[in-house]
């Protein structure tokens, strides 16, 4: 199963991860969907192969190598979402049977003109009608899916209701069915000290989170909670369950996270495609310096692999 | 230096976890405040000796050992409460170093009349003027400060002001340097998503954090921040920090628990003398039956060791 895999930020360390990666072999035969000048030059400077399969899609700026690294170029950012238009392309014809997306510049797509403020909601739009998607952090340990993402976290708050955690849970048990599991174990966090204390501590778990999991146990999914906060990711890590679903941004990546960055993939659930990314951004700091760490995109390209052909028990 | 151990409600696991620390030698010459008979009975059901150092404190209710095990009782509150009292009246009077409770039960607590929810606002009565304090959870690799803890997470948001965090940076400065660390270095972690992302996710960071934190500095305090909550206690787990402080109950508590419940100790930052606690309750479901696990117990009275003799950087 061939991976497409976007080339991210050309200014970042997108290129140079890529290079490092397939030079390794764990892309196996992917196809890099970017500019063959910039992954030569980062194979020159790390003085290794370049990627055997780059594919250059519709739209690719030229001049890309000329950009200096490390910075936020409305050029890069257009090459940056070329390349991840590209690379779903050639997923929804069946060259490729997942997408592995490098990292991107939120500032640099924005000064591209682009709509989107990241992958997620470009690659929402590529769906017809957009799909309700939600964001899992996954390491060898833990699978996180979160309810709320990139809202402050009283905005968090006021968002979160029965529809919301329900749609989590839908699409949660859905795709670890598609992965293979057949009857995933799903954790339900709940939201406050000690999931409300019976409501002393707040009343979401009693008014939005606990009928969710009714429902959906209902419609024969395996949910259980909510759990206190504090202790429900460690029982899943012992592996009590597949999955923990969290209601916050940092209540569900604090654990995914504890143990070190550079194992964690992140994974979209909803898309018709299976599509994983590396946890971490564009890197701008390091980039072209040689430093960059490629286990995360290596991670996340085994993930793919593994999501894609229906294997996902074993990660 | 001797230590003086509450026995905790007779009714939950407090006094088996002292038999089995106090026959393993971890407890060393400590003081056990509580009932000679209820721990008798503790030691014959594990086929272990009693503690050798059992003191009635004033106050202690009779017929304890009467009391069915694993139940809410008026009675086993009132013993709990009095143990607490005369343990800390141990400490103020020298005949102890440090102080370590052993889990008391809240509802029982309640139901003996005591107007005080837990052991915190107990102990902070005990001083005059009570003295505000913070809960602070530590286990081997990191060590963690709460902003605020039990109530619901909305209102821990509109609790949150400079003073709060001003104050917990205080506790927790003048806490370490008591315990041998000279220049504590205190990472405080935002409240929202990537710390609020220079305002984008919430400005709690801007109005409220960021300006505790000069202000610590401008004191002489080694304080940085706010850092993204995700990614800062795998940073001071890594030992970048001598300690966090998390504005909520499961951004801190979620990290400490993480990799288990059984190593973490509780300590009280703010009282004239060393306190710590194992991180459970009194278990009520598996009293007497021979299964509680004394390590929490264990840490606690190693750590309570350590603090009061001043050698807090080696935990």
């Amino acid at each position: 199963m061939r991976l497409a895999v976007s080339m991210g930020d050309p200014c970042g360390i997108g290129p140079e991860i890529i290079v490092r990666a397939a030079a390794s072999g764990k892309l196996g035969e992917a196809i890099v969907v970017g500019d063959a000048a910039v992954l030569a030059r980062a194979a020159a400077a790390l003085n290794l192969p370049p990627p055997p399969h780059v594919w250059a899609p519709p739209g690719l700026p030229e001049g890309l190598v000329e950009l200096p690294l490390g910075q936020v170029h409305a050029r890069a950012g257009a090459a940056a979402a070329a390349c991840v238009r590209g690379a779903v392309a050639l997923v929804q014809q069946g060259a490729a049977g997942a997408l592995v997306t490098a990292p991107l510049h939120k500032a640099a797509l924005a000064a591209a003109g682009e709509p989107y403020p990241g992958h997620t909601e470009l690659l929402q739009a590529m769906t017809q009608p957009p799909a309700p998607v939600r964001m899992m952090l996954a390491n060898d340990e833990l699978r996180v899916v979160l309810a709320t993402i990139h809202v402050s976290l009283r905005r968090a708050i006021a968002l979160l209701d029965a529809p919301l955690v329900l749609e989590t849970l839908r699409i949660t048990h859905a795709a670890l069915r598609q992965w293979g599991i057949a009857a995933p174990r799903i954790a339900v966090a709940g939201l406050n000290p000690h999931a409300g204390e019976d409501g002393l501590f707040g009343d979401e778990e009693i008014h939005h989170i606990a009928p969710a999991v009714a429902q959906a146990r209902a419609e024969g999914m395996d949910a259980s909670g909510p759990y206190p906060p504090d202790t429900i990711f460690m029982r899943a890590r012992r592996g009590a369950f597949d999955v923990v679903v969290a209601m916050t941004h940092d209540h569900g990546l604090i654990p995914v996270k504890y143990l070190g960055v550079a194992d964690g993939v992140n994974v979209t659930l909803g898309l018709p495609w299976v599509r994983t990314s590396p946890d971490h951004g564009t890197a701008f700091d390091i980039a072209g310096r040689g430093l960059a760490d490629a286990s995360s995109l290596q991670n996340a390209a085994a993930l793919a692999r593994r999501l894609a052909s229906g294997q996902g028990r074993s990660g």
